[in-house]
């Protein structure tokens, strides 16, 4: 949208189409905010006319995931079981730091229940077509946040990502999304699916939005991000595993990407790191930290023997998270804390790694039904982004170039461990060099 | 011993005290490192000639426990099964720092196996007698620390404390000893029951010897304790719980020296903490966070099916480990991490809690050949330490004053989470009011 239309006019507009998508605008939102927003574009808009500013986010119009307490509301984390929960208290912490940075937040966006897949398939408040082409997933967990994105409906939209659930509906509705080092954002007040891996984050349009977000999300003072170059940029390929199982038009669109940083005297080399980023899901075959961890944070549910009321496909992978034994997650805990230095050394040459953020374009709904290749297609939508949960690096998904009519494909670019705005600002040059 | 002999004098001191206890010499010590010690002693004598100083550990004999690695050597952990483990390839963190204070290693004690009972009892290596009373148990899991120094084979004992194995042998020993926070000391190196309660700390003759350890064992400068007063100290006594199943001899020692801190205007309030301090043992019925992580570090060993090979005791709380159920783990560390600030806030205006160390005085060794009446006397000697292992707050035991031929009885003061300092100077000011 242009900003330099009023705050008012612009929230007036997403609400437009929110109410014009009709049954899709409430597969896309599970709640609208149509008064507050209204009001709040009103004070952004005086503000601006005062000539006064709550900062990079004053006036911007922002969405936020379902598992985000707003106070006086019950959460309900894209289930219909907790639907009778008590009523949060208060704002979740980013929503009050939203607030305060003078957001318009305008809507509660759907999810994959208890955010536990990266598909974005919800039987409970419908599945929201993908962006680009609506017979298409639209990536999960974060559905509603990178369908609303795409089609205008907010100008920023606040996800969270566990093992990707923000990469991949960025991938696969063509934006860019930002997952911070976990310590970076609070995650008070978000309804938890792993404690050991959630991180909370951005989907915007581009990268400046992202660092502006963050910015408020992570309570640090605004600063424009440094000025880096693709020259001289050292730039890590971790060719191998992650790289298998992969369409051609993601291979095709990433490889002219890489040569184009090539051409452009980027230092682009081919890392042998496969060893360290297979280590989680070798360690993890007994059963992963999200199983187990949600498995805790549901028990109560999974007492009461709801089952009926859960989306199956997530009913039973809390269900295999019951079943796993403490000493091996105690196991998986300790081989992760060893890890990471590991994983940090063999970077430290490097500003980033590069690899395509999901090997695939995003498959249809249709082509889903079936529950064993359900499974499959979600454990290799997760597979790249969820080792960098793992390893707990910063990473963004940018879209890559690509010709009329195709579906995107997102650039994961990961940065390392609390340098989160080193890597937004390598991202920023390399999406202005993508888009030359 | 007297410091005024020569470092040389007092190892060879050290040195008759262990070779004159025979067979008990080797119940204490699993490992003497006679000649080493002579070389390190002859060293600390030579810069005491030329009036060189590494600190406040120079020349002061100390053991270490036998979980504590040592180059070059297998790190047993009071076990058989890990006779044949590889050799250290470097001393533990806390061996590299006294080595590099001018401290002499006079050899490694015994200890319950895998450090895993608060008892002592160690059938591979034998149970070293209380050193008051050789009928009773030592305590444990530093059981050799604690009656190698009682006995003056060493000034000062190096032990680790998971659930109170540093406090229990110096309640039962008549001794001093001191449980740092979590944090204050690296345990790289040391063999591991708990990561997440696992602490090392010194046993000694006095508080002033335990400040001296600590400033070496967690690698800061030297400095004396500050001054603190009897008049105006603010002592909590948690009255409840902790106090219930006592000895009416432990009682009395305790209340006689409350009552002098009372009438020395210290300002003494019981305080009713029942909810929090009894969390612990509420939140962990179903599986515990040690026998948990123990079974992980064992897991190998417990698949390897070498049951006979290990303390039958021991070997059951292993086994009861395999069986605890990831997500309830999960669950106890949430709410743990939930209770540390409840307890810190209760705690806000107290210098430190008071109460018996230990319940009971040492039972004899024989009194617990029933495995049932192991047990239970067992969760009774772990029962108020363990409370201040799983919220990581600091806590000294000190002796109480007692008549001739009665068993020593601890008192343990707990201090603020990161504050061992501060507890140090009033453990400090405490037992010097106590020996009035």
């Amino acid at each position: 949208m242009n900003l330099h239309i009023s705050c008012t006019d612009r929230t007036r507009e997403a609400l437009r189409r929110i109410a014009d998508a009709g049954a899709e605008g409430a597969r896309i939102f599970t709640r609208v905010y149509a008064d507050s927003a209204l009001t709040a574009a009103a004070a952004a808009d005086a503000r601006t006319a005062a000539g006064i500013t709550l900062g990079p986010l004053d006036g911007r119009i922002v969405s936020i995931k379902d598992l985000l307490d707003v106070a006086g509301e019950t959460t309900t984390a894209g289930s219909k079981v907790l639907r009778d929960a008590p009523p949060a208290a208060q704002d979740a912490v980013v929503v009050q730091r939203l607030r305060a940075a003078g957001a318009v937040i305008i809507g509660k966006t759907n999810m994959t229940e208890f955010a536990f897949s990266g598909i974005g398939i919800n039987p409970h408040y419908g599945t929201p077509g993908n962006a680009r082409d609506a017979s298409r997933i639209p990536g999960g967990s974060s559905s509603g946040a990178g369908v609303a994105l795409a089609r205008g409906m907010c100008e920023l939209a606040i996800g969270s990502d566990t093992g990707g659930s923000i990469r991949i509906p960025s991938a696969f509705n063509g934006l860019t999304g930002f997952k911070p080092t976990q310590a970076r954002v609070s995650r008070e007040g978000a309804f938890p699916l792993s404690f050991s891996l959630d991180t909370l984050g951005p989907l915007a349009d581009d990268v400046a939005d992202c660092a502006r977000a963050d910015a408020v999300l992570s309570g640090q003072p605004w600063q424009p991000l440094g000025q880096r170059r693709v020259a001289g940029l050292r730039v890590g390929v971790p060719r191998g595993l992650l790289f298998t199982q992969a369409d051609a038009q993601v291979l095709a669109a990433f490889e002219a990407a890489l040569s184009d940083l090539k051409a452009a005297q980027a230092r682009v080399d081919d890392l042998a790191l496969d060893e360290l980023l297979g280590a989680p899901f070798r360690l993890q075959e007994k059963g992963t930290l999200i199983a187990a961890e949600a498995a805790h944070v549901h028990a109560a549910l999974l007492a009461a023997g709801k089952d009926d009321e859960l989306d199956a496909l997530v009913l039973s992978r809390l269900r295999r998270g019951e079943t796993i034994a403490a000493p091996h997650y105690v196991g998986v805990q300790q081989a992760r804390a060893a890890l990471l230095p590991r994983l940090d050394a063999a970077l430290a040459d490097y500003d980033i790694l590069a690899l395509p953020t999901v090997p695939v374009i995003a498959p249809t709904i249709a082509s889903l039904d079936d529950e064993e290749l359900f499974h499959r297609t979600n454990m290799l939508v997760l597979r790249n982004p969820s080792v960098f949960n793992f390893y707990d690096l910063p990473a963004v998904s940018l879209p890559l170039p690509r010709a009329p009519g195709e579906m995107p494909v997102g650039l994961m670019l990961v940065g390392q461990r609390n340098a989160d705005r080193a890597l937004l600002a390598v991202a920023a040059a390399l999406e202005q060099f993508l888009q030359r």
